[in-house]
């Protein structure tokens, strides 16, 4: 996601710690200590502007959020969306989610939404793709067992890639969708990128991939 | 596949044994004595009127192919295009693909074709879709090790149950495409719905589901 530099959005995430996570490797096994209960954890990678998280916090009180985003410019937007409607069950960490394991110990995570991230179409930019094999490597190490992780996209080519990348690393694919808005299976909480592209006329792909 | 009822068919099919194979269990294990050359054996299940597996065996002088197909009505069908243009590297059987495992031993086949099979898309037929469950522990039987299953469909029910169907039971997807005509990577030898689908505008699905 593109979005214009704006040099003051560090400052505001440090000046916001109850909601943008200071020292994230700290609570490393210890995450449910940041929430006033204890539920499953889910996470969302590449949170963006926060709609996403902020409409599943919402929608699932009984359950524990966080929204991990690299670029301070969007963040800032999701941490605006929460200071507006704090709510306590959801959290942020700027990190780059290469780092996963650093911050996440063995079965931390209950699920994990990969939504309308970026495709990097280009073969030599396969690695940076969040379903390319280091990335779900990191993944299987997090998650709880029978976790799993559900992703959503627009891009045919990233879809394609990440069913062959789940299958050939042992994750088992699940309801999957190759037309989703228009299969009568709805989503409750829809992220910017997908009400813009549906609106569109895009077809929206979805699939869930759990450990066996 | 519906298709007018020939009486005569079945006639057809056995004053044909050089092409109709009449007593396929005798040849379980013993394949290659069927052609000329020893060869990798392809099958296709479904094979309908012969358009692909023929085109297959001309453009494939180095495999040996096997059509096997349910109903007499079409396989004659195939039958009236192998004596009209004789292959010696095609052969045809009439039979149910649900005891595939009687007519082939374990590693008798190289590679699997599913085409435009029937979707039966009612929950109650799922045990008749060609890549249900039992369908798939027949494959994995007869199939060499790090054989492989070449699935091409118009019906997006069928892809998505296909693809969660390969996953679950420990298939690696490879070579996904969700738009096979508009991709780029066209295949040398179409089938008769191929054509019929993909020139009303109708997304054609491939994928490839290789024994790990």
């Amino acid at each position: 996601m593109r979005v214009r530099h704006k040099p003051w959005a560090q400052d505001k995430l440090n000046e916001n710690p109850k909601w943008v996570i200071q020292d994230p490797a700290s609570l490393k096994g210890n995450w449910q200590s940041v929430y006033d209960q204890e539920k499953p954890l889910h996470i969302e990678i590449g949170t963006g502007k926060g709609q996403f998280i902020m409409g599943m916090a919402q929608a699932y009180p009984d359950i524990n959020f966080i929204g991990i985003e690299l670029q301070a410019s969007i963040l800032v937007e999701a941490l605006d969306k929460c200071l507006e409607n704090p709510l306590e069950n959801v959290r942020f960490i700027h990190f780059n989610a290469q780092d996963l394991t650093d911050i996440f110990a063995e079965g931390d995570v209950d699920v994990i939404y990969l939504n309308f991230s970026d495709p990097w179409p280009k073969k030599r930019h396969e690695k940076r793709r969040l379903t390319s094999r280091s990335f779900l490597d990191g993944y299987k190490h997090i998650l709880t067992d029978h976790g799993h992780i559900e992703l959503k996209t627009d891009n045919q080519g990233l879809f394609e890639y990440s069913l062959e990348s789940f299958s050939v690393n042992a994750f088992h694919l699940k309801h999957i969708s190759l037309d989703l808005h228009n299969s009568g299976d709805l989503t409750l909480v829809k992220t910017e990128y997908e009400e813009k592209f549906s609106s569109k006329g895009h077809r929206i792909y979805r699939c869930e991939a759990w450990l066996p």
